[in-house]
């Protein structure tokens, strides 16, 4: 479907993704539209060619008209618009979104969903530390992961449509998960990360130690400057995966302390050993 | 007295710190010796014309001809090279180190050193992830920190002479805290920051994490990669201190995890705030 560029594509919530999809999918020809809250995003995208047309309103016309629709929102607020717009939808629509959570969305979502619409999730694994649409860019997915989260319920076409559409992107890979692996590994590599910055940042309020800061503490708290509205929200809609995550790392931390007080030099040599080892696999290719 | 460049220095240990030093005194034209444990560092000393002159054992005329010593070893195997070849010092001469650590070197080799010679401690906050002489650089200290960890043992004569030593090493900030102080501040701002490191490199094996692993995990992981050896050592020499900053990251971290599991978002926006507000203290000025 997507390769066909006479299909009309709507983003819902025109922000940094939204506004970057929008940038990657014009190039292509596609007609965009976008609705989202701002006049002033809408303007923006409209003088920068990123969208066709555009509404701070939900215009029936412009969900009517769209054979694909890309949700860009939160959680809660991606939830909210299906319960109350889905009757727009033109039959046979596919849906997908950018949500950083899944397993609490997604079957909550294709549950409630029309029967002649489709729902594939998708996770951009892509961002940078400034938000808006103004600071859109068609250079953000090289080199990031494209995710695309299918259930029981989709069809093969809307998965190979949702990947075609990551690739479409120019993220550098396009894959597939079940929403329970995605959640456990984005509870691991990104919301435990974050947890455990934003805790080093609080942990001591010691004053002028930023005088002495290297590197390393910066490296490890640079991601401590946070959105709290959307990633305490994320963080709830993964609960049991980012708890279960915490678990793990309490459990290792815990270890490391009672091998230094007991002065465990061999059991702290191995485990540093172990972490050398490890952090090689993870070396940018 | 280090302005006086007709005055002789020795090295001991001629590591990447070691000889990092040494590349940047010679430009000075301080006549500078060194003694270290392999022959192949001496070579590659003496042909880049870091040092003047060099050895593998302990030469007597090296250290007797010292007006300053500067140790780069080990904790303990500094310790120990006190206790055995102290009797070799010229009288008068300055002593200093790199040690990482300082409440529990200090005052034991204060305690134990020859009353005709002193030592003022010093740390050096730099470093690079490779080591060895060879990969000396007199890049290494702009922009760092060179710490002064005086004692009430100490004159006010070798405090200054200690500063002037990092001053003429090329180090951005140069400054004195008491043993005490550093450590704690050392124990919070690198060890701690490196026991969390390994623990998030070590806490889950999953497989194929590596696939989906993006810069902010990658950030929080970079100093996973550790030398073992080094670090278990700094860790238990710094042992009181280290573990009371692992408690307040534990506790603070044990605070979030029962907000999350109790989805007390409000709690947890405002240690984001928190967050993100005490982070911009730690930017690069």
């Amino acid at each position: 479907m997507i390769v066909d560029v006479s299909k009309k594509i709507l983003i819902v919530g025109l922000g940094l993704l939204g506004g970057s999809y929008a940038k990657v999918l014009k190039r292509f020809g596609f007609h965009i539209s976008a609705i989202t809250l701002e006049q002033s995003s809408i303007d923006y995208a409209l003088r920068e060619g990123l969208i066709d047309e555009g509404s701070v309103s939900i215009d029936e016309r412009l969900v009517k008209e769209a054979d694909l629709v890309i949700f860009a929102l939160y959680p809660h607020v991606f939830v909210e618009w299906i319960e109350k717009n889905q009757h727009l939808f033109k039959s046979g629509a596919l849906i997908t979104d950018v949500t950083g959570v899944k397993g609490s969305i997604v079957y909550k979502i294709q549950e409630m969903l029309r029967e002649d619409v489709e729902f594939i999730a998708a996770h951009p694994m892509a961002g940078r530390e400034v938000s808006g649409v103004e600071n859109s860019t068609d250079k953000m997915f090289v080199g990031a992961n494209y995710i695309v989260t299918p259930t029981e319920k989709n069809t093969p076409e809307a998965v190979s449509t949702c990947m075609e559409l990551g690739r479409l992107l120019g993220f550098s890979n396009v894959t597939t998960l079940s929403p329970e692996e995605h959640d456990e590994m984005i509870g691991f590599l990104s919301q435990l990360t974050h947890c455990i910055a934003i805790t080093l940042m609080t942990c001591n309020d010691k004053e002028n130690m930023e005088r002495f800061t290297g590197d390393s503490f910066r490296d490890l708290t640079r991601i401590a400057r946070i959105n709290d509205l959307m990633w305490s929200e994320l963080f709830v809609a993964n609960k049991p995966a980012l708890v279960e995550q915490m678990d793990l790392f309490i459990n290792k931390f815990n270890d490391l302390k009672r091998m230094l007080e007991q002065e465990d030099i061999e059991g702290m040599r191995q485990m540093m050993r172990h972490s050398t080892q490890r952090r090689a696999l993870f070396d940018k290719k």
